[in-house]
């Protein structure tokens, strides 16, 4: 099925790629993997949440922040590729979650990420994960994600 | 040598793999390396370690937790595998080790992690690795590790 | 250009490569991948600095600390191939800084770090990254950054 097609049926928008925020590129291929930097919860370039998980956020909002992670990081994907249709799949996810003291639940924050990369790429969805916690992300921003992804052959 | 003879002279035992905590799968493969998602400190599902090293948790009680890791590596790797045999080596390790304020000695940490995969090994299981702390992991565990390995031709 | 040239315009020197602080290989190959292991802002094999970036240190050491991982990736490249024309480019850059409640400028801390390996490698020095915090890096060192580099075709 169309990956495009399958976004849509979804109900999901890509947003415009978030800006670049120093010195690195959005994502750098090395054979048939592309390297995706960490991507925070932003829309149209500002964060749309901060704050800890398990703090000033519950972990509801942590979920939607980490699905604006996702976005972002399939916003990333398509203007390297031009087509989303040229992904063969998504092989590792690493993110981290601005955790208040005793906060435990990374994973069910990512989980929501996770889930929508599944949704849209299906069986080629499933990655490899690790889900951690930190005390500070850039920015105060409660989640951040980097993924690898691999091309199909040409 | 036989690998899992080699695991029998150690006297280790490979649990069953942990069970996995979300939408992810444990091991991905994407050419001939394997992604191995981030393992616990668990035994038959739950975890043997929580607290933080350096606070709840001595430098010895955090190795043991590493170990426990490694073993769960070691075990997603071999059911992915069918055989440990196909293993040609241990790429690379990151871990994140929970450290009440103060504690540096994350290294010391996961050398137990890391000593197990050469003794497993060999040569073939010096691997490049980063260890770092952090104030939260999943479910308040200790230690956190995921690695890549390689497999050996068809 | 000669790298090693561009390394003496650009008025840096190679550090010796850090010693090993622990049960792993500085650097693994993997395919056309060399996975560097977490470099620390050590001079002589001792932290030129230590503190948590936003409380001990100011945001500008923390730059210098983080430039100072960068030289000790390029020593341990440097080390492990021979020379670094070898080098085709930077893949992928993960940095975590050790930082103070409330400090949130973890990419312009290694935005030091990945303007060197820029200035370096030029075009091909360009990478994708995620830089994050933390809080507690091994011996209290303020910036720890790991690497894949990416060799030339043979």
């Amino acid at each position: 099925m169309d990956i495009n097609e399958r976004i849509r049926e979804l109900g999901l928008t890509l947003p415009e790629p978030a800006p670049v925020g120093g010195v690195y590129t959005p994502v750098r291929q090395s054979g048939r993997q592309l390297y995706v930097s960490g991507q925070g919860p932003t829309v149209a370039g500002r964060p749309a949440f901060t704050g800890k998980v398990g703090g000033e956020l519950t972990l509801e909002q942590g979920q939607e922040a980490a699905r604006l992670c996702a976005l972002n990081l399939l916003a990333a994907v398509k203007k390297h590729t031009g087509d989303l249709n040229r992904v063969e799949g998504v092989v590792k996810v690493l993110a981290l979650v601005a955790s208040a003291p005793g906060f435990g639940s990374q994973p069910a924050v990512i989980n929501a990420a996770s889930q929508l990369l599944v949704d849209v790429f299906g069986e080629k969805g499933w990655h490899a994960r690790s889900a951690m916690g930190t005390n500070e992300l850039p920015g105060n921003i409660p989640v951040e994600i980097e993924a690898i992804f691999e091309l199909c052959d040409e």
